[in-house]
Formats: C-alpha cells, structure tokens, sequence
C-alpha cells in the first residue's frame, strides 16, 4: 500500500485569469478552480492539486502555491501556453461573460495521479470532461468521499459520461441553472430529490449572493452567503465554497449531517474571503481566528429562538 | 380616548386579480395587499382593514374575511369598479409581467380611518401613494410601530412625500430592486445601512424564493424561504410575510431584536402558506399548530452546530 501524502486530492485547473469589474480590471492573475480549490483547503488540511500548465507559468505562482501548503506532485509540466480565461462581470457582480478560453495545454489535459495519491481519502472533481473525471476514478481507489463540479457545456455534451460520474459521487456542488438542466425542475427541493436519484447522497446548489442549500439525504441545510460591503472579484467563489467544505471534511473525519452543515458553513466563508479580493489574494488573508469568527457570525446570521407566544 | 376594536390596522388595497401561470389562470379572484396582509395577521391578532372597494364586490368575499377574523369597519365602499389586475408569471414563477390594471374606485381611494381605529398601536402602510400614507400617519395618532411597503412607481414619481413617510416608520418591507433605486447600492447592506439613515430602524429586505435578510438597528439576520415542493401562486407572498410579521408582533408587544427575528420567520411561514394557493385559500389552510410546525423547520433549516475541530 501506498503512502498518503496529502488528505485531499483535486484535480481541475491551474490557469491564468484577465477578469474586468465595473471597477477595475486585473491581468493575467492566478486563477483556475485548483488553485482556489486548494488554498482554501489548505487552512485545513495537506492538499495535493493534479492539474497542468504550460511552460510559460511563473515560478513564482508556483511558489505561492507551495507556500500555502498545497502539495504540487501532481502539477503536470507540458510545452505550451498555460490555460488563459479572459471574463467581464456585470455591475450587480453575479452574471459574467466570457471573452476569451485558451484552452492552452489544458485540451490535452490527461489526469496523471501519482502513486503517492492513489490512497487520498478525499477527492474533488473540479469542472473538467467527465471522461477524463472518470479515469481520475479509476486512478484514485482508496477515496472515501468524492465531490463533484460540472457545467452546462458537459450537462449538454458529454451527459452519458457524467451520469456514469454522478453514480459514483458523494456530493455534487452546482448552481441553479446546472440543477435545472440536469433535471427539468425548476423546483430546487424536486431537482435535488432527482439528482440524488442519480448517485450522490449530497447535493449542494450554489446560489452565489443568496447562499447555497444543501440536501444530504434526508437532510435540508439552508446557508446564506457571508454579508459582505464590499465584493471585488467573484471568479472562484464555488470552488473555495468546495475547497473550505472538502477540507474541513478532510480535517474533521466525520461526513454526518452535523458535519456535513458546518462544513458547509465553512465553505460559505472561504468564499467570503476570496470573493474580497482578485486572484488568490482574498483567501491568503485569511486566518484560522479570522474563519472561526466569520463561522460564529454565520451562526449567528440566521439563529432564530423559540417561540414565546 | 377611544376604545381600540382592533390590535393591527393595515391601510392598502382589497382587489380581484387574475392570474395565469404556467400551469393556471385563475379568474377574477380575491387579493390585494389588505387582504392577504389582514388574513395572515389574523392568526395572532384582531387586525382591520382599510381600504375602498366597487359596487362590484361579491358580499362572500366580504364574509370570507370576516369570518377570517378580520375587521371591515374600515372598509369603504363606493359607485364604480372593484380594482382589477391581470398578470401573468414566467416559467420560474420570480418575475411578472402586468397585462391590465384598472384603479376603479381605487384611483379616487382617500384612506379614512375610523374612529376606533385611531390608537391602534401596530399599523402597517402597504402599497399605495405616500401622500395617502401620510395622510393614515395624521389621522392614527396612536401608532407605537409602523411598518411601510412601496414601490419603483412612487419612488420614481413621489420621493419627497416617501422621504416624508420613511422619517416617520419603524420598519420597510422592500426588494432588492427597489432598495437599489432608494439609495443607489446594489451591495445589500450598504442599501440596508442607508435606508436606516432614511428613518426606518428596521429594514427587510424580501427575496422571493432567497427568502428575506432583515437589518435592525446593528442586528443582521438572514431568513431563507421555507422550502417548498409546489409553489401555485406568488402572488400576495410580501403582503402575507408583512402580515405574519406584524400581526405576530401586536399578539407578543416585543419589538426587541430577538421577537423581531421570530417576527421575520413568522412572516416567512405565512408567506409560504400563501404561495401554496390561489387567492387566499393558502393562508386559510393555515392552523395554529401547522404554522408553530413550520416555524420549527424554518429553525432547524438553518442551524448550524459549533464548530469541532
């Protein structure tokens, strides 16, 4: 048997982002849903990220990765330019349009898990082909808990692939929209209950300002999202939400509903910080004291006593 | 000094609507925001009604809420047509379009408010002209809590009369729209803090199916929407949830943070109740006991334990 030598396992994209905000407009910044995934992670546990670049990736992003903590074994080298995503986001902050994909080395993308992670207790599956999520499946036999990310674009193409995933999950973490797509029902509580059908006990749908909720069996969790005065750049908040959640599973040890809801909890709050600031500077400046005052005032944010008729 | 018949005094519309969803027209049926206000109300309170109603207007629906518990003292009646609106909900039953609006009598309303009615201390101003709600603030001298809703119509078009109006409530129930064209934040507690400038202690902020975030004083408190697998109608959910809210608080006499957050719940249960039915056959299938039922649910959607680590 192998050592672990990290508790959790994503494998996504490393990437570099060009995002416009109403108020201003960041160029080739660290991004991608591995990165975010594992910084977030890391306040939490020992993080390994399987993701490729190309050759033009800065050293020194490869450095402030390592410092945070993430385990990069599993950053495949390729010749070649690195995964390029320009986006514009709309005043209001919640809808986006692309401007620009450079899929890059990223289109070539093969998973290779090294043999040190093929016992990593905890995996995510950040948005990439459900094909290539499956031989992460194959590759990665010793996981105990599987979450899931995906998008419209595969709901739409690649649907045999995906189904065949979702069988094999634990938890799926997606917005409204996918949920609708992948089910029909424009009914939160009825799409859930259909995709739960379909594999994973956990199903969080992610609502961007208005917070996630989560059905875990027979379980419903309602989180708001952090009330924030100022947002600055929302690119990566759900795979921070993923990354605080999946962490602090993989610290915790424990996938029981209680669990589930302050891990949940967690997630809401690293995605407060990232959503604070561009790149990956938001999570940076969190603390561990910082993210269990943010979880108390989210305790708090919705606490509601008896009633006193 | 004048005996108070009534504990809660909403001043606004009692209407016929029709309504077409995707699933359903329904014809000519009762609404209007004193209607839906009043009967939500009347689980916790004696409440009245002032409004102004046509020849038009069916007597059962006059016994309806009266047998409802809600007092028609102050209901006036004059020559001419009931007013009538006709809407239509999108697929996703969030937004709407108008397709007719006849003011009828209602175009002439000029709010007069009883003798008995005029130290009734909880007093909620629904959707109608500032000027009237000023009018309502001259004549109920004895009010101790006042809530306000409006709308984009009399914010672009009566703002000094509105400013007038805010100076003078304890709480607004508004949407997130029209907290934006107040103070001009789409950031929800920036919008939050400068309405409270404006006058209100109490800002709610409704949210349809995200359900509702209240700020008081330097309390936040998030409330989701109680989740529902089949939603018939939205029409009059606001009005249902401000009835919930005020006539729960002329039952406890307790503005204090705590009741208020309970008030907000309240208003969220009778919200849902409302939505599950045309007209107001929702909120009449209420029971005491079925709303301490989803109060309870709404408590435990939301809990979160702390944290283990």
């Amino acid at each position: 048997m192998n050592t672990t030598s990290t508790d959790l396992l994503v494998v996504g994209s490393v990437a570099y982002d060009t995002v416009e905000t109403p108020l201003a407009t960041a160029e080739r910044i660290l991004g991608g849903s591995g990165s975010f995934f594992s910084v977030a992670a890391s306040y939490f546990c020992k993080p390994g990220v399987v993701a490729v670049v190309g050759d033009d990736f800065d050293p020194a992003h490869e450095a402030l990765l390592r410092d945070a903590g993430v385990d990069l074994t599993g950053l495949q080298h390729e010749p070649g330019e690195t995964f390029f995503w320009r986006g514009r986001y709309d005043a209001d902050l919640m809808s986006r349009t692309s401007l620009a994909t450079d899929l890059g080395v990223f289109a070539d993308f093969r998973p290779h898990i090294p043999d040190t992670y093929v016992n990593t207790p905890y995996l995510f599956l950040a948005n990439i082909a459900p094909e290539l999520q499956l031989s992460v499946l194959e590759q990665v036999s010793g996981a105990s808990f599987i979450g899931l990310d995906t998008m419209d674009f595969w709901i739409n193409g690649s649907r045999d692939a995906l189904n065949k995933v979702l069988r094999r999950v634990d938890a799926v973490f997606i917005n409204d929209e996918e949920s609708q797509l992948l089910t029909g029902h424009q009914n939160v509580c009825k799409a859930a209950r259909d995709l739960q059908a379909m594999g994973p006990d956990t199903v969080v749908i992610k609502r961007g300002e208005h917070g996630a909720i989560m059905f875990s069996n027979q379980d419903i969790f309602y989180c708001p999202a952090f009330p924030l005065e100022s947002v600055k750049d929302p690119t990566g908040a759900g795979d921070s939400f993923a990354g605080g959640f999946m962490g602090y599973l993989a610290e915790t040890r424990d996938a029981r509903t209680a669990n589930l809801r302050r891990a949940a909890a967690v997630g809401t709050v690293m995605a407060s910080f990232a959503v604070e600031d561009f790149s990956l500077a938001g999570l940076q400046s969190a603390k561990r004291d910082l993210i269990i005052e943010r979880f108390d005032a989210l305790r708090t944010l919705t606490s509601i006593e008896n009633l006193s008729f």
